[in-house]
């Protein structure tokens, strides 16, 4: 699985911490947003939501590990835009649970609010338990079924409720688009030659 | 304010512990959603989120109080329409922060993972503070005027990514609409009668 | 090692939930308290204290599984004897760093307070982290030679602040005593042939 | 209601947050314990124990808020002391029941572990809590004779269980007691004419 760490200006500092969680983990890891708290370039969590949903909707991640100071601000954001399903967590029951219930394809953890000593192994053991169960499978298993429905119908929903990508993009002032697209790194993993959305294409290519 | 209160099927039970938490606000409380665990009608987390929406949207309420077995489905369920901030709050201090920094217009309960004895002590208290300081005022002071400036921003973005409510709930299966406007009360509280976006009256009209 | 779980009464349906979390662990697991709410014989976290150091005191067991409603009446029910260090465990973070830190020899689980949904599922990971790392080698490194001191130091103040098992035992009120000496199987664990402490075996055997 | 604020030295930098938590508080609040992280001299939780149930036991103050990095350490060093109710407190809810139900007379707060950003904001909304209720006074409504029976019965336990306090001082070594008696203005709290424990006005005397 490829999964983007996506971290936003006021929790950057906590970019190392999730990167060496990560390291023993088996999945192609990219990351993707800022390191360092306040540093410029900056992305607030508006930015990171559109390139975290961006990526996800382009499938050049499978995965993304966001987050920002109480991990509401990037929640709200990413949730704004088709094909995301984004969960809050902050324990490892709460991976586990959303792993397997919500399926979704990317998480938001809270990095500054009761982030302090020792905060850096529980994100090894929500990225244990993350990882460690089927995506989507249900849970407990005499609800499987109905939470896979719901899961399905959630799915078409999320196309169905916004408008396509691309007119997004278009729709959206440049205050948010740009720092997206200028962004060290992002273009290249974006890699607007393989995707075939061509309107998309031709609204991006007017931040060139 | 006015509050509704939702519960989906799986943690409708809860609805009781919601009221009465409530009971000494000050606000207006509408109790719009399921009273009791898979009763029939059944709305699940879907049918919540839609109508969650549809409230704050046709600004029949200001404000929503829903969940769900995690809090996860409800969260990603309503976040799918223009219009919504909402938190997942777990804690009296998530409760406060939310309420300051993102300014939401709905939370979204866990209300049966870690949902125990005196846990309907502890919605009292998230109550308490939710409701107790500026909405959006941003927190600390500091960080005031860049919060204030993500959220006015994310407030018009929401409107930018989404279809028109009317169009969405044209494109929506029946089998996601139609328990929404069938359940008791629904047509009610939504009065349509008083809503003066015409494509939605004509196209709610063709459930009823 | 041998590890006894001690339930209390107000939370001793929890004890089925204890024993599954347990089921793989390679180590000998002894049920030694009560496995269903309010029933006869009754041991209340007065009891269950005295009954967890008693069996950690004479060695019968290595590690105790217990807790009450809240976690905290036990907690201070079984540190009021010599011999225990007790952690009040919440989370899987909890657990591994007091195994580390603290190493302890006495867990108190909070078994009704905020106990729901997949909280189950929580205490197989509490009890993976629990015996996963090292007793008492301390954390983080730098940190380990000091906190290996405070824990050797903390272990003999505990037998110098105390009295004696057997005069502690001598002055206890027979409604502390008692229900202990009678609960079914404890005299099995107990095996005070096996035990020394010849005034231990005099006053116990008052009770017998 | 005098209550002592005792912070150890690896979260002394905490006690700052403490203090303005407790700053509207409308009890005499003491500041006796460290206020800078590894300063000289220095207290382990070993020291703070001692001190906390000494200052209670003498009736010096009515109530400790103490705690260090996990809170586990000061919570099994203050329990090794007659007279002493002491919880883990870490959320307005854990407040709220400990002082209800456990009537205790101290607390230990963690403040390295999940110690972040805003942690200082659920300490005002702990504070506010543990003194919002009756002590001791049991909950829910039908547990309350109960509980309050176990509670008298601990207290009384606690005396039967340990040594003296004289006696204790008397077999702890000089490592344990020198720095707390040594400590800038202990004396002066402890005020040792004032106490009429004979034995134990002359066992502190060997110190001064």
């Amino acid at each position: 699985m490829k999964i983007a760490v996506i971290n936003e200006t006021s929790a950057a500092d906590r970019n190392a911490d999730i990167m060496a969680a990560l390291e023993k983990s088996k999945h192609e890891i990219y990351n993707v947003g800022m390191t360092k708290n306040f540093a410029k370039p900056e992305l607030t969590y508006i930015h990171t939501g559109l390139l975290a949903a961006m990526l996800l909707y382009y499938k050049k991640v499978d995965f993304v590990v966001a987050g920002c100071g109480t991990g509401q601000g990037f929640l709200n954001s990413v949730l704004q835009y088709p094909g995301v399903i984004c969960g809050l967590i902050a324990s490892p029951l709460d991976a586990w649970l959303f792993t397997q219930i919500n399926g979704g394809n990317c998480i938001s953890l809270r990095l500054n609010q009761g982030y302090g000593w020792a905060s850096n192994e529980n994100l090894k053991f929500i990225f244990e338990r993350i990882f460690s169960v089927e995506i989507g499978c249900g849970y407990p298993p005499h609800r499987q079924e109905s939470q896979q429905q719901s899961l399905k119908t959630l799915k078409n929903l999320s196309i169905s409720t916004h408008k396509e990508f691309s007119e997004i993009i278009k729709s959206l002032p440049e205050s948010v688009v740009r720092p997206v697209i200028d962004f060290p790194g992002v273009m290249n993993i974006l890699n607007v030659d393989s995707i075939r959305d061509k309107k998309f294409i031709e609204v991006v290519a007017k931040y060139i």
